[in-house]
């Protein structure tokens, strides 16, 4: 087996940075008490874990500590704020780009509460266009729900502009940020986003079981809860606490994986000019578009996260994928990537392979990438 | 400061058993692959780690591996349960013990669905009649829900003559474990429980961030999801999978916390036979009785998990629990235990001080704790 050259991160980071791992395990082995439930030292001190940890998330998008709450993942996010804010009838703008975490939520509510839905669609490299999100706005629109990358290929979309729409209307502008937080510069406020959910542990470079949901403060009560449970505070109350965070986070916190997220951030909060992922991904796409039978879905014109996907003539996605694991020893990804409609746009019903970079993907490992796709089409 | 005491179990166990924060480590550093997402193989090490801790709890309560979800916590796998089987009108048996867990959950859909609810009453130390739930229950009761222990008192509830009665009629039976599973045994077979839900972190013994959920194979499709989003298959429905666990289990599992729970599971089986908590908390419990002006919330002659709780003539709980962490090292904890209603019974309005012991308490610690008391009061 050669040596293992990582191209997932769009599913999860890895490796993580120094020090995430150790507080991970410090927290476990030291402190091991849960945070918010008690007064004695190691359970204020995993408290303060948990608000610095929120704290540096408001930072990062230029929101208050008070605005952001703790999650499970990113799915948990996004399941809070489309359940949370969408009442029966209402009317929701999205786009052919979006997950399953969002898509998904929506159609359980066409289901149940009668929501009606319009998704906007993309061209065929996953771009919105901002003007046909403004056309799909209604009066009845009560949510505007766009990712900021496509986890497909990549694709930013402008959320200055659908931002600038959507203020000037009723309704709330969700952000899907799992392919963008901590890779793209977010403010919240810049970019009049209301809500904006996100794993912590893909750009933010968190463990696995951590999620972060920006809800801006005015609309906070207006945002139901999807967990009810103990929060440490009123507890002879049978509500829910009416702001954040604890209306968001019932039950026990995860505060090793907090731990392991805070330790992320700060790391790259210090780190912030050694990314090459950018560079290294558009140097892979552009030498992939160049191999024979190699169509990647990329615009080198517009804006894109570390993403290429491609589709190769011949080749299924996942035999390609496995060829590439069990010769080269390049693990990539294979298939729809839990987002079904973008692969209308992009032709590829049989999905497509993924390349995803991380902030520790080198160029040597990029090379070995183009070497063993040059090998797959006989170049 | 002296060594620390840590008798806040029922809050989280602590500290872990050997070889738990390694497991997380290793998965953080060496795999680091999300499960159920990928074709190589270190997604497929990662889906075989969740796949063997399904198993592991199965067999813990007598089910199958199938009928088990892993979530973020305690209060996740309640909320399901709850949540996902309770429809419009229906009526819910439940008891004065639960936690907020439970209670507030019941509350939101009390007012958002109007559920009905008895709640039956628990006696002085936290325990309730099987008789009286048997009493309770209506034609149209679609759910019973009981704590197995209080979290409170330590009561232990028969569960086995609850079963017995829920079983003849059309409601749901579901238990909530988070204070005995990994303490007492449970099987769900004998004891005719459609659905359990408990933490990983408490007896089990395994990190925050993990929460189990066993659901009877035959109801399976009658619980809603609480959460939507990408599993990995199926990627182009709308609807999420008819059955267990990709149905609960939407969004990125925490894969290092499922490996540490595997981990403690592992341990604790091949370690049965060395727990002395109960045994301790009996010496706890009748020590304290024994000391003037303190209450203790237990009856000898019946069966409680390792929980005590008292209540010390002219001391606040709080106050009591924050002399014992500064001068002795000792961390309990003080307050309504997010269990409002239990301290009706015990005549409690300010709450209890709680020491709830561990699979790793020793006889020293106790009689430090016991000591510690004594000079409170005075002895």
């Amino acid at each position: 087996m050669n040596q293992r050259i990582y191209l997932d991160n769009a599913a999860t980071s890895w490796p993580k940075p120094p020090g995430v791992a150790e507080a991970i395990a410090a927290e476990i082995t030291e402190v091991g008490a849960a945070a918010g439930r008690g007064a004695y030292a190691a359970a204020m001190s995993a408290e303060q874990v948990v608000a610095n940890c929120r704290a540096a998330v408001a930072q990062m998008i230029n929101a208050q500590a008070a605005e952001i709450a703790l999650t499970c993942n990113g799915t948990h996010s996004l399941n809070i704020a489309i359940q949370g804010v969408l009442r029966r009838g209402d009317h929701v703008v999205t786009t052919q780009i979006e997950h399953n975490s969002v898509l998904r939520p929506l159609a359980w509510l066409q289901e149940s509460r009668d929501v009606s839905m319009t998704v906007v669609p993309c061209d065929r490299f996953g771009f919105v266009d901002a003007d046909a999100i403004a056309a799909a706005i209604r009066d009845d629109t009560r949510l505007v729900a766009v990712s900021h990358a496509s986890n497909v290929t990549g694709a930013v979309q402008d959320l200055a502009a659908i931002g600038a729409i959507v203020r000037h209307h009723p309704a709330l502008f969700l952000v899907d940020a799992a392919q963008s937080l901590g890779h793209l510069p977010i403010d919240v406020q810049a970019m009049a986003i209301d809500m904006l959910a996100s794993p912590g542990h893909k750009g933010c470079l968190g463990p696995l079981g951590t999620g972060v949901l920006y809800l801006e403060n005015s609309i906070q009560s207006q945002v139901q809860p999807l967990m009810y449970g103990g929060t440490g505070t009123d507890s002879d109350r049978m509500e829910m606490p009416a702001g954040m965070p604890g209306r968001h986070e019932a039950g026990n916190l995860n505060v090793p994986a907090i731990a392991g997220l805070l330790a992320a951030l700060r790391w790259s909060a210090g780190n912030e000019t050694e990314d090459s992922s950018g560079p290294l991904a558009d140097r892979l796409a552009d030498a992939l578009a160049a191999l024979p039978g190699v169509e990647v879905f990329r615009d080198r014109a517009r804006s894109h996260v570390a993403v290429v996907s491609v589709a190769i003539d011949g080749w299924q996605p996942t035999d390609a994928a496995g060829v590439l694991d069990a010769q080269f020893g390049i693990q990539s990804r294979a298939g729809l990537h839990c987002s079904p409609r973008i692969h209308e746009a992009l032709g590829t019903s049989a999905g497509t392979l993924r390349f995803s970079l991380g902030r520790f993907t080198r160029q040597a490992e990029i090379d070995r990438a183009i070497d063993a796709v040059g090998q797959l089409v006989g170049q």
